[in-house]
C-alpha cells in the first residue's frame, strides 16, 4: 500500500476508559490509520486533551455523544463500552454505508454460545445472530478467520494471558485437562477508569487482596478455547488478584503433565507454536518473565518451569492488560483484517523501569 | 508479675535488618522488656538511630559487634543473622551465665532433620544437637513446647502464613495431603535490607514476578509441618511472588476436599482451631483478607472459599511478614516462654492505608 | 485516675472516613478511652468491620445516623464531618446532658475571623459565637487553652506540619516574614476516602502533581497562626502536591533569616522550643527528615539547613497526615482536656518499612 | 536520506544503566540508526538480554569492555559513564577514524569553566580543550551549535527540567533573576541502577526525602546557563526531593516577576519561545503538568500559575528523566547532528496509566 493511500478512518465508542485512551496513545503511530471520532456519552463536548492531558499534543476530534457518530465516516469502531451495550448498537454500525468494521474490547461476543452468555454475563444476549458470526480475536489463533471478519470479538486480558499459555500444550496434547490452575494477578487498570472505593490508591497501594475468587467471569471465555484445543470440555480453577500496581497480568498456571510428556515436551509446545510470531515468546530456560518486561507492549512472555511434584509443571505468561491484553491487539487484529503487516503501531518495546 | 519487677532483657544479634529493627519497634511497647545491647558486625559503633531514623527517640544501645556482646546480660537473645551464622553462636549463648533463652529468626534450626537440613541449605548443620533440642515456633501450634524450651526456631515469613491455613484442616482430615498448591505473593521487605538490584525501587515497583518457582528452602519446612499434621509425607508444590509493596504476604492456597469433607467443615476445622486465638481469625464468608488489613500487626486473616472444580476448595492467609511472619512472633514465643501474657507488645491494630 | 475508672465515652461523627478509622485505630490503644458511638450517614446499619476490615478484631458498634446519635452519652465527640457541616451540629453536642466536649476535625472551626472563613470557604459562617468559644488545636502551642476548651478546632494536616515548623522562629524573630515559601508534598490519603478519579491508583501512581497553586486553603489557616506568631500580618506562598504513597506529608519551607540571626539561632528556636515535647524533634545536623520516619506516629521531626543563598534557610518538616496530622492530634487533644498524660494511645512509634 | 542510505552505526559506553537501556529502547524505533557496540566493563561478556529481559527480542551486540570497543565502526558514540571517566575516553573516539562524534551524557564537559567544575566536582578537569569545545546539548537552546559539534554535553535530569521552565522569561528580563527557588520531585530512576540501601523499594516506596538540599551538582549548570541568559550572574536555591515512582521529575520554581512584567508577559515568555518546538508544551492556563503526563517521552510540559504574593509567580516543568532528560534528549541532539529529522525515533507519545 502506497504511502499516499488515503488513511483508514477510525473511531472509537467509549474512547474514555483506559483502554481507549490506550487505543488513541497506539493508533497516534499507526502509518495507515486516522481517528475519525471518539465518543463518550457522559462527556461529550469535551475534548480528550480534557480527560487525558498525556493526548495533548494529537490533534484529536472532541468527544461526541454515540448518538451523533457517523459511522459511515468509518472503516474500523473499536467498542471500548462496557457489556452488554455493545450489541445494542453493532448492529447499525455494520449496516453503515461505509462497510465499517468492528472490534469489540467489550466481553459481548466473546462466548459464542448464548447459554454460555447467560451464565456467566445474567442475561439474554441481545444479538444472537450476530454472536454467532463475530469471530474470537486471539490473533495468533484465529488469523485466518479475523481477515474474512466483519465483527472480532477482541478477548479479555486475563484471558488473552492464560490462554497464549495453555492453548498450545493443550492442544499438542502434552498437559492435560483437568486440574488446570491458574492464579493471576492483575495490576488495577484492569478495572478501568471507573471511580470506585476499591481503586483508590488508598485501598490498593500496599496491599493485596484476591477477588472474585473461582468466579471470574473471564473463566467462561478461558473454558470455551482450553475446551476447544483439548477437543473435551475443561472446567479450570482461575483466581485473580489485584496487585499495587498501574499495568500488567502475570498468570500463574499450574498444570498436569499428560502421561507421556516430559516437561521438554512442553516447552516444545510452546517454542514451536510461537516461533514465527512476533508478539509472543517463550524466556529462556530458567528465566522468570516480569510484567516490567511487557509493559507498555503489546507483548507477551511464557515461562515454562518443573514443578516440585513430579508430572506436573508450572507455565507463567506476562502481558500488559491494556495492551496485548485489549487496545494493542484490538490494533493487532485491525492490522489483519485490513491486510496491513500485523506489527503496524506495536513496535514500541517494553519500558523499564 | 508486679510491674516494679526487673524488666527482661534483651539482647538482639544482626540488629541492622528489618527484622530487628521491626523486633525494636515492637519491644518498645513492651512493658515488661527492654534492650541490652544490639549487634551489627559491619555496622558496629555507629547508633541504630542513625541507620534507622524512626527509631531514633528511643534510648538505644549503640551497635556493637557480636563478640562483644555480654550474653551474661540478657535474660533472651533474639537471633537475625543470617542463617548458617546463628548454630555457630547459639551454643555460647545457652551457656551463658544469666541462662539466656534463645529466639532464632534464621531458619537454621527450623527442620529437625539434618538431612532435610543439608538438602535446603547445602550444608551440614553444625549444631545437630540443639537442632534436636529446639522447638519450632509457630506459637499457636506448639505454646507448651515453647514454654519450656531454651531454643527456639521462629518460622519463616512464607511458612507461617500456609501452615497457619493448612495445619488445622490437614490434622482434621478434611483437605487430602495430595496436591496442595501455594501460590505465594510477598512485599519486597521479607528480602530484608541487603542491598540487591532485584530489590531496587525501579526493579520492583509497578512489576510482578514469581522466583525459586517451586523451589523455595520454605517448603522443606512447610513439608516438615503438614506431614506431621497429616500423618503421612507431604509433597506440595509452593510458588512464591515478587509483589511492589513493602510487607505483607498472601498465600492462596488450592487445596483438595477429603472425600466425605465440605467447604463447611473445612471451615469449622479452622473456626474452631481458632477460635480462642488472639492473632488468628478467619474472615466471615465472603470476605477476602487484604494484606493491608493485616500490615503492622501480628495478625493473620484466613479465608476460606469455594473452588469452581467440585470437591477444591481455596484457602487464602495473609500476613504481615516483618510482624506475625517475624518479629512479632518471636516476641509472641517471648511472651510464652517468660509467662508472660501473649499478646504484650502485640495489641497495635492493622495500620490502613 | 484508677484504672478502675469508668472509661471516658468517645463519640465518632463521620466515622467512615480515613480519619474515623484512624481515631478507633488509635483509640483502640488508650486505655481511659471507649467507643460509644460512631456516625456515617450514608453507611447507617452497617457494622464498621463491614467497611473497614482491619478493625474487625475490635467490638465496635454499628455505624448508625448522627440524627440517632445519643449525644448524652458522650463524654467527648471527636467530628470527621465535611466543612460546613459541623458548625450546624456542634451547638447540640455542647447543649448535651453529660457536657461532652468536641474535637472538630474539619476546618469549621479554625479560622477566627468570619471573614477569613468567608473568604477561603465561600460561605457565612452559621455558629460565629462557638467560632469565637473555639480553641485552636495545634496541641504544643495552645496546650492550656486547650484544657479548659468544650470546642478545639483541630488544625489542618498541612497546617500542622508548616506552623511546627515556623512559629517558633517566627515567634524568636530569627526568620522574616515576608517572602515564607512553603512547598508541601502529600500522600493521597489527605483526600480522604472520598471517591474521585484524581484519587484513583491508576491516576496517583507513578506520578506527581501540584494542586491548588498557591491557593489552598489551609493558606488561611496558617497565616492566622504565623501572623500572631509574627506579630504581623504575613503573606504566605503555598503550594501542595500530591505524592504516588499514603502516608505522610513533607513540608519544604524556605524563609529568610532576620538582619542578626544565624542558620544556628534558627536551629536554636526549634531545639529549645521542643525540648521538652513528646512529639516534635529536630533531626540531628544533616539528617534529612523522610516521611517513613514518622508515618504511623504522632511525631513531626523538623530539619534546618542552609540555603545556598547567604542570609536564608530552609526548614523541613515531616508528618503523618493522619495522625499528628489528623486523627492523632485529636487524640492528643481530648487527652490535654480530659487531664491523661498527653502520650496516651499515642505511643506507638513509626513503622518503617 | 534514502531509507537504502547505509544506517548510522551507533556505539554506547556504560550500557548496563537506565540511560544506556532507555538509548536502546529508543533507537530500536529509529529508522537511521543501529547499535554496533555496547560496553559495561564489570558486565562484559554478557549479553544485554540477560541484564535487561525486556530488550530480549532485539538482536543486540552483547556487552564487551570499552577497551575492546572498535570506535572506528562508529558514527556516534554515546557515553553513558560515570563522572570523571568520559573525560578521560573521549579524546580517542573523537581521533578514531571514522570521524565518531560522541554525546556524553555523564556531566564531565556541562560546565565550561574549569573552575566550576573543580568547584562542583572537587577535581580537576582532565581534558580541558574538549571541555572548550564541548557544546552544551540543551537542543531547543544550542541547536546551531550542536550540529556543528563533535563533541555535545548532554544537560542533566534536574537540569533540562528547570533550564526549560526559566531560561525564556530570563532572556525576556519577565523576571528577576534573584531569589529563584526550585523545589524538584525526581523518581528514583534519577539514581540510576546502582545498587545502593538508599534506592531499595522498602526505603522508596511510602516515603519522601529531601537530599543534597541546596547543595545538588547540578546547580551549577543550571547557574552556568540562567546567568547566560540573565547576562548577570545568577545564584539559586535548588532542593531536590526523591518520590515513590520511578520516572518523572516536577520542578517547582518560584519566581519574582521583574518590575513591570506580568503574568501573562512570564506566559507568553515561554508560549512564544516554544510555539514552533515538537517536545516542549506549556500546558492551557489552570493546568498542572503532571508527571503521568511526559512518562515514556520525551515531551516537556510548562505550566505558569500565580503566586498568592503579588509580584511574584510559579511555574512548573514536569519531564521524564530517563528521556527528555537524558537518553530522549541525547537522541534528540544526535538528530541534530547528522541532520535528521529532530523526531525521530521520539515520537512515542506518553504512557498513561
Amino acid at each position: 500500500m502506497s504511502s499516499m493511500a488515503k488513511k483508514l478512518q477510525i473511531g472509537i465508542l467509549g474512547a474514555s476508559g483506559y483502554a481507549g485512551a490506550e487505543l488513541v496513545r497506539l493508533l497516534d503511530q499507526h502509518p495507515q490509520a486516522e481517528i475519525s471520532f471518539l465518543t463518550a456519552n457522559k462527556l461529550a463536548g469535551q475534548s480528550m486533551s480534557a480527560i487525558y492531558p498525556h493526548l495533548a499534543r494529537l490533534n484529536l476530534p472532541d468527544l461526541i455523544r454515540i448518538e451523533d457518530a457517523d459511522f459511515d465516516r468509518a472503516d474500523f469502531v473499536f467498542c471500548g463500552l462496557p457489556h452488554g451495550i455493545t450489541q445494542t448498537v453493532v448492529g447499525d454500525i455494520l449496516k453503515s454505508d461505509g462497510g465499517a468494521k468492528v472490534i469489540d474490547l467489550s466481553p459481548d461476543f466473546r462466548l459464542r454460545d448464548p447459554v454460555d452468555y447467560m451464565e456467566w454475563y445474567g442475561a439474554d444476549h441481545q444479538a444472537t445472530q450476530l454472536q454467532d458470526e463475530a469471530v474470537y480475536g486471539l490473533t495468533e489463533f484465529y488469523r485466518e478467520d479475523i481477515a474474512k471478519a466483519r465483527l472480532v470479538a477482541n478477548p479479555g486480558c486475563y484471558t488473552t494471558t492464560v490462554e497464549l499459555a495453555l492453548l498450545p500444550p493443550l492442544a499438542a496434547g502434552v498437559i492435560a485437562p483437568e486440574n488446570i490452575i491458574i492464579d493471576a494477578k492483575s495490576g488495577v487498570s484492569g478495572a478501568g477508569r471507573a471511580v470506585r472505593q476499591s481503586s483508590l490508591h488508598s485501598e490498593v497501594s500496599e496491599s493485596l487482596i484476591a477477588y472474585k475468587i473461582a468466579s471470574h467471569r473471564h473463566t467462561g471465555e478461558m473454558e470455551q478455547e482450553l475446551s476447544a484445543a483439548a477437543g473435551q470440555p475443561v472446567t479450570i480453577s482461575f483466581t485473580p488478584h489485584l496487585v499495587p500496581m498501574n499495568r500488567g497480568i502475570l498468570a500463574t498456571c499450574y498444570v498436569t503433565l499428560a502421561p507421556d510428556a516430559s516437561l521438554a515436551d512442553l516447552r516444545a509446545s510452546l517454542t514451536k507454536r510461537y516461533v514465527d510470531e512476533p508478539f509472543v515468546h517463550v524466556t529462556a530456560e530458567g528465566v522468570s518473565p516480569a510484567t516490567h518486561d511487557v509493559r507498555g507492549s503489546n507483548l507477551c512472555l511464557l515461562g515454562v518451569f518443573p514443578d516440585r511434584r513430579p508430572g506436573h509443571a508450572i507455565i507463567l505468561s506476562a502481558t500488559d492488560n491494556l495492551v496485548k491484553g485489549a487496545s494493542g491487539q484490538a490494533i493487532q487484529n485491525m492490522n489483519v483484517m485490513a491486510g496491513f503487516e500485523e506489527t503496524l503501531a506495536l513496535q514500541q518495546g517494553p519500558m523499564m523501569p
